[in-house]
């Protein structure tokens, strides 16, 4: 049988605690109900882990043996500690997959892999949303027609300030008079980042089937192609011979 | 009469203190011999700072006065502050230009900017390195030939672990069989960051009239276009009507 | 005095005539209303060209004495000249700097340039176009809000079939519920390529000061940094020494 | 069991009948040489075609039956018919890869698709050149290591004039002194494109192991995602209403 996908969901886990409303939604928590549907793919070997759990679910023994990693988190940014997000950069770095959902374009490891604020305009207004499908070929569109909407959604508007996309795949437009680059994707190290704009906690969006097939989609994506820790070699004996330069010794 | 580019020249200033031979070459330090070289322009208002002074040279005064930052740096790169390592980003992202030379690929602020490792393979050997002009219209390259020479410089080698560069104005042949990105410009926020490679601290690279002319080229493309303090607004009225959703309050 | 950079606005001129409702807003022609716009900079010498003139306008030594190219076509793509359009490619690979309005989305030496079929959605509805900076420290942006607004325009929407652009500065969203990447920017050869959406010949969109404002400012983005015709050449002559192989002569 | 991908391996096929040396290399033509490794896949169905059949080789039909086009041509670029070399372009912009080979760099299909000169800097000298994988994690690295040799090659150096690559795979170190983007990718409407630089005629680049690699990860990397036929859709029904606009029919 062959190796399946190591995919982690990690959530920080408090709007379902502390919000009804919320856990009506996603009764199991976002990572809950995300884990459910990619678990349906027996190419994919799905946990979840959450902030409460030691170490926030996030030692290095268990980054190692993750894959492709799923990130929600929003009110609880502050809260992840500065080495677990540095961990999960470095093995970004060394080849591992990330995809920040929704408000995690604000969360630390994010944050730390693009270098720039993420920051962008936002509004709670139940507002409708289109994705448009800007790269038609991409792998991550792969199944989708020129565009899907969600009824309700929050808005996130330009300027977002990211590192130019090596791919935009998705532009979305907004009821409100907003747009926004939804789908990014860029590699980073030897690892490749999606970032996926859909996903307020208030709304049912990871239950409507256009966002799991992006989500499953950017996983099968972003499978590791190496797996290689860094290094800084000096390389001390040249390929080529170096001649002798004059007055050095 | 037109006012002019304000110009930080940053070094760890440690080399030229500590080692006879590097201050033989840079008798005024690295950050000397370069705020020299582009001093001669007019249009520029050129200052230093080194890692000695009060707050490293970086207090958030000096860097609000600064519309571009150069920045050389090696051995010392753990002494810099990580606050003053973020200062410096967090100006780049509201519009200053930072110039990243040769070690300071590894520098606090640069590897912030960047997300990645941006490690190399290295070699110090006396060996001649060719610089061959990629971008031929890129203003970083203007006034070049189609590529120039150093006699001696360190080696750094592929693979260089750096986001895909916005654009790829230079690359490197080295006598003992290596090749590298050796000028790469990324916009970040509303910055720009250029990093050029040459520069070791024992060869007189910062004397060589091609190393000028592209740093001083590459800090008038760096000048800011732009000077905004990042926010991330909540922009509660829509500029379209956005109707009401059924079953919502 | 300085160099004033020389720029030929080219145009089809054929809805003006053939339509009164068109010449009513474009009395002097669309080639008219944007010369005489750009024309009230004294930095730029400006001067317009149609269709129906010798060589459609574009003879080699008009082109050879343009710095930048900016073009308006619709109805009569396919009456320009494949020669002319080859040569209009031909003089951008040298360093000439062109702006595609609009409908030249599909004329022949922007195709050409992209290599694509820059196909697109289109409709004609009077609708309401914003269109939001996303690379707020372009230089083609410079000047201009976070969004502008047109009342009506004919609307273009994704997939636009481009090249990946090197910077996507603007993206509209539409009142009819789709979006477009409005403003890119490309490198081709020595020369620069922006094309800008707006300006359907029905509307008064060339006298909106913001279009203006970003028409000016890609002319000055598009000026010439180098002009160099092409070549190939054998450098027979190695810069180092190639080691004689065993077995060959 | 699965559908296999078409590869089709063109050849102009004319070094390889009048040239004794090329022939006693590629005794089966450059065509029948990458025909025969590739064909070792049984996930691949490959075929070859030459300029010299009916058509060229490319007709409509075995154009829309191909899934990779994998193309060599050196000294026969202008007997290419410019209805072949459309036809071609069509076809990648509709989903179908294309992988261009050394001195394919100028073929028509290929300038179609960048828009530029491709023009380059060249020696025939029997020059050792190195190819450094600059993308450790891209498809088309799989398997390779840091870098690799070929003793013997014609050199290509730059300024190699084409747009800039989506992906820069391999760089090239020339003995004699030059450097060259030798695997650059490109999407192109729904397909995708690859340069790979090494296969002179005269030398036996297409039996080396790691030149056969690449040449098979690129196949693979370039298979078609979608297959849709270019349109420029009027969208006449808005998806949102468009509000009337006061004085207007």
């Amino acid at each position: 049988m062959a190796v399946r996908l190591r995919v982690l969901v990690w959530n920080e886990f408090v709007h379902e605690r502390e919000d009804e409303a919320v856990r009506r939604i996603y009764p199991q928590g976002i990572h809950g109900a995300i884990a459910a549907f990619l678990g349906r793919d027996p190419a994919l070997s799905v946990e979840t882990a959450t902030l409460d759990e030691p170490r926030q679910g996030l030692s290095p023994e268990r980054l190692a043996a993750t894959d492709v990693l799923v990130w929600w988190g929003h009110m609880a940014h502050d809260r992840v500690a500065d080495e677990a997000a540095a961990r999960v950069q470095a093995r970004v770095l060394e080849g591992m997959g990330f995809i920040a959902l929704h408000s995690a374009a604000m969360c630390k490891p994010f944050m730390r892999l693009m270098g720039t604020n993420c920051s962008l305009t936002w509004r709670e207004a139940d507002e409708r949303e289109r994705l448009w499908v800007v790269e038609r070929g991409h792998p991550i569109a792969a199944g989708l027609g020129a565009h899907f909407e969600l009824p309700m959604e929050e808005m996130y508007g330009e300027r977002f300030d990211i590192p130019r996309p090596d791919a935009t795949v998705f532009i979305s437009w907004f009821e409100g008079g907003n747009v926004f680059r939804s789908g990014c994707a860029w590699d980073r190290g030897n690892g490749r980042v999606f970032y996926f704009r859909p996903g307020h906690e208030s709304y049912p969006t990871y239950h409507d089937p256009n966002v799991q097939r992006v989500i499953a989609n950017a996983v099968a994506w972003a499978a590791p192609r190496v797996n290689m820790a860094d290094s800084c070699p000096n390389e001390t004996v040249a390929l080529e011979r170096i001649e002798p330069k004059p007055g050095r010794a």
